[in-house]
């Protein structure tokens, strides 16, 4: 078996993205998915992820729906003037009579963590809410996962939901700070890089074309969510958040300056709520490792992710 | 007369810097100074101006001493691993016998601020703990300030004294909420732009051979100074934090890249305190002044500040 990796996601159309991505994806095997509350609700979350990989012919993969709320207050009911108002940005997938695990997302991920001790892997592309509440229930977690990948936070470069804060960190700092906080190597991918990696117009239209109906359908998708970027790149483009993130988890693209330093999620109720603090002092004559830091902080990747994506997407594996 | 500025400082080396560089500035004429306790204490910080300006020539300048505490909490001893114990890297300067006045610094603000009412501009290159203390005491006191120019804070950058305070902000953010948040047109000159303009040893050699003595002996100030930047810079050199502050008030140099945009300093007890929270985003476009926002935050300046720094130093006008 390659690689076993578990996905936590809140799916949006990013993170449909994401897991066509690694649907697509020979390294890693994915051994499960966990469902949170973040661009929709973590049941909408569950149903979109069914959907999808139904189209896609894999719904072997079994889906957990995971917390509906953050550790502390409520869940503010999503981001529908990014993702539509059923995550998907108002593209309706075929039905699928495949349902969601028995188990919640935590217990999915507790229980794969034993399944493949020391060899697992984790990507998460929602908030942290999941990953929290497995530490929670069994705080030797981090000893059996070989690497954890998140997308989320902002290091130098501005927040998406408040001036310092990023959606996936901002919508529940508790959770953040106690993932961010537990002894397992962290690869941390902000906006700082997942701004600076965009999918263009001639791109989504090569993904409508695609062979895949899966993929195509991402590529529709992707329409309106062009549409919330021209505010931030003046142009019909995007983002390319969770996608980035799964090409790091994956090896599909390479993080070249990623400092090992101390990393803390404001989680006060102040005007800082939410950010990653991220300890960038010293690193002007180069990146350098803070000595027992276990998070590293993405600032730059190798190449463009856009190519790469397409490539591995269009092909006749895909 | 020309423009009347009124400069509020924590003298220090790069504020002695700044000080010559403002006695050399024939743009302004210095109507007072306000000591405030940040490098050294405040009484420290005046002892310090008044025997700078006696070694200048120019000790008809009215020194106050200012706040000691800042408004929450006690002052913390200062920076001497960065200043030296006297603020002055170790150097002694000629005693003087010219006292400080015998009014506060908060009410010399006042009182200059309505002998000057519409014309009075205040740069502030310390904790902001006096501007306070004089918008406490008269609220109405921005009506009758034309600018204010600040150094502080830090916008992308990280910053100095925690992951993302910089010192004259964190050591008083109560301070500068207030300051910051009062309906005058401010002009915030952060690390962004502090730590990309810097002196080198070349520099610092001639200033060490300037013919005016008050500025001969800033270049000795600066030899230890230079030690502490080593880890920052990998050589011996400084930023220029409050010369370049001093320079934009003047108009010496330029800020060819600062935004209005909303700031908002973090007075939390959290991580982030001390912070100034900028709101950079919608920025990826080029600089977008948010309507309504009275701060401008310098994201970059025109030219190098060192060779016009050393120009007006050298001159003989200096």
């Amino acid at each position: 078996m390659n690689r076993p990796l578990y996905v936590d996601c809140d799916t949006g159309v990013d993170d449909a993205l994401a897991l066509a991505y690694l649907l697509a994806s020979p390294e890693i095997t994915l051994v499960g998915i966990g469902c949170v509350s973040g661009n929709v609700s973590a049941a909408q979350a569950a149903e979109n992820t069914l959907r999808l990989l139904a189209l896609a012919g894999r719904d072997a993969i079994p889906v957990a729906v995971g917390a509906h709320d953050p550790l502390a207050g409520r869940f503010d009911g999503g981001a529908p003037h990014v993702h539509g108002e059923n995550g998907l940005g108002g593209v309706e997938l075929p039905a699928t009579t495949v349902r969601a695990a028995d188990e919640s997302a935590a217990d999915m991920l507790l229980r794969l963590s034993h399944e493949h001790a020391g060899n697992l892997e984790v990507l998460a592309i929602g908030p942290l809410t999941n990953l929290a509440v497995a530490l929670r229930r069994d705080p030797s977690l981090p000893e059996r996962v070989r690497q954890v990948t998140v997308m989320g936070g902002a290091a130098l470069a501005p927040g998406n939901i408040t001036p310092v804060a990023e959606a996936n960190i901002g919508n529940d700092p508790e959770a953040a700070q106690a993932v961010l906080g537990a002894a397992w190597p962290i690869m941390l991918v902000p906006l700082d890089v997942t701004m600076a990696n965009i999918l263009e117009e001639k791109h989504r239209h090569r993904l409508c074309e695609a062979a895949s109906p899966a993929v195509a359908v991402v590529g529709r998708m992707l329409d309106g969510y062009f549409d919330f970027y021209v505010e931030e790149y003046g142009r019909r483009c995007s983002a390319l958040h969770d996608p980035l993130a799964a090409a790091i988890a994956v090896g599909g693209a390479g993080a070249c300056i990623a400092p090992a330093v101390d990393v803390v999620v404001d989680a006060t109720k102040g005007p800082g709520r939410g950010q990653t603090i991220c300890d960038l002092r010293g690193q002007r004559g180069g990146a350098a490792d803070r000595p027992g830091a276990h998070v590293r902080v993405v600032l730059e990747t190798d190449g463009d992710l856009a190519p790469h994506l397409l490539r591995r997407l269009l092909s006749e594996a895909a």
